[in-house]
C-alpha cells in the first residue's frame, strides 16, 4: 500500500469481528516490525503474542490494579482522569481484540525503550497494511505480578513497552484531527 | 511509495549530496509526520528545523561537551564507547548534514517522549519517500547551555527527543542486518 494512503488508513481501532489473524500474517507482520531503526542498530525488540482471551484478561486486570494504585499514591497523577474505567471491574483494557502483542525490551539496554517504540510504529502501520487495526493501549502496561509475568514470559529485567490490540475492525472510525506541524524555530 | 519496499528503502545515512532541500519537500515530511499516533492524540510533538551549518556545528559541540562530562560522571555509562569522537574537536555529530530536524517535546506531558518518537519513525519513513535520507543522532541531543537554547528556540521546559539529520544521500550503503523476531512467548 502506498505510504501516504497508508498513514491516511491508520486508525486507532477498539472494536473487532471475531475473525482470528492468520499467524504467517502476525509472523509478516513481526518481520515488517524489526525493520524499525533502532540505536546502534541493536534491535532490543522482543515479542510476546497473546490470542487467549483469559490471559488478556489477566493482564488487563493486572495492570488496572496497578494504575489503581499508582493514582492512590499520587492523585496528581495524569492517570487521575482513567480512575473510573480502571476501578470498573468489567472493563477490559484491551476491548474485544483477539490478538494482544506486547513489545517488550530488556531494561539495562541503552535507549531501548525509544526502540521498542519505534518498533511499535512499524507494528501499527504494518497492520494497517494488511486491513487489521490496531491501538496502542498505554493501559495494559503495569505488569508486576510474579506469576502472571512468568505466565506470560516476561523476564524480571524486562519492561513492557507497548501493549499493542491488533485484529479485524468492524468499522473503521473518521481520522483523529491532526494539528498542522507547530515549528518553535526555523534556522 | 509502497510501505514494504519503503521500509527496505530506509537506511540511516551520515553522508550527504550539498543540494539542499527544497522547503515544501519540509513541509509535507513535518504533514506526514504529524500524522503518528499519539496518546489520548495530544500530539505533543513540535518541530525546530535548522539549515545554518554553524548553528548545528555549536550544537554538535554543546552536545559532545555535555555527553563527555556524562561519560566523566559515570564510566559505566554506555556512552563510554563514543568517547573518543566526543573529545574530537573536528568531529561534528550531524555529519555534513543540509538540515536538522530536532524533535521536541514539552516534559510534563505524559508520554511525550513516547509520542515524539513514534513522530520519528514517520519522519524517517517520510523523507525515505521523497528519496531524501534520514539518521537519529543521538549523540545531538544533550543542549543544556542557556544561551544557545534560546537561539535555538528551544524553551527550558523542553526535552529533545529526536534530532534526526535529512538531507540526499551521496551513496545508499547496504541495508543493516535484521534479526528474526524473537518472541519470548505465544499462548
Amino acid at each position: 500500500m502506498d505510504y501516504k494512503l497508508l498513514i491516511k488508513n491508520r486508525r486507532s481501532i477498539r472494536n473487532f469481528t471475531n475473525q482470528t489473524i492468520d499467524p504467517k500474517i502476525l509472523d509478516e507482520i513481526l518481520h515488517e516490525t524489526c525493520m524499525a531503526p533502532s540505536s546502534s542498530n541493536t534491535q532490543p525488540w522482543r515479542f510476546i503474542v497473546i490470542t487467549d482471551p483469559k490471559i488478556m484478561e489477566k493482564i488487563s486486570d493486572e495492570s488496572k490494579k496497578n494504575l489503581v494504585q499508582q493514582i492512590e499514591n499520587n492523585p496528581n497523577t495524569s492517570l487521575k482522569k482513567y480512575e473510573d474505567i480502571l476501578r470498573n471491574s468489567s472493563y477490559n483494557v484491551f476491548y474485544n481484540a483477539p490478538c494482544l502483542i506486547l513489545i517488550v525490551g530488556q531494561n539495562n539496554y541503552p535507549s531501548f525503550d525509544q526502540d521498542c517504540t519505534l518498533a511499535a510504529a512499524y507494528l501499527m502501520l504494518a497492520a494497517t497494511e494488511k486491513n487489521l487495526g490496531s491501538c496502542w493501549i498505554g493501559l495494559g502496561e503495569a505488569i508486576i505480578d510474579q506469576a502472571l509475568r512468568k505466565e506470560i514470559g516476561l523476564p524480571d529485567d524486562y519492561q513492557v513497552i507497548a501493549p499493542i490490540i491488533v485484529g479485524y475492525p468492524t468499522k473503521i472510525p473518521s481520522m483523529g484531527s491532526r494539528n498542522e506541524p507547530i515549528i518553535l524555530k526555523y534556522i
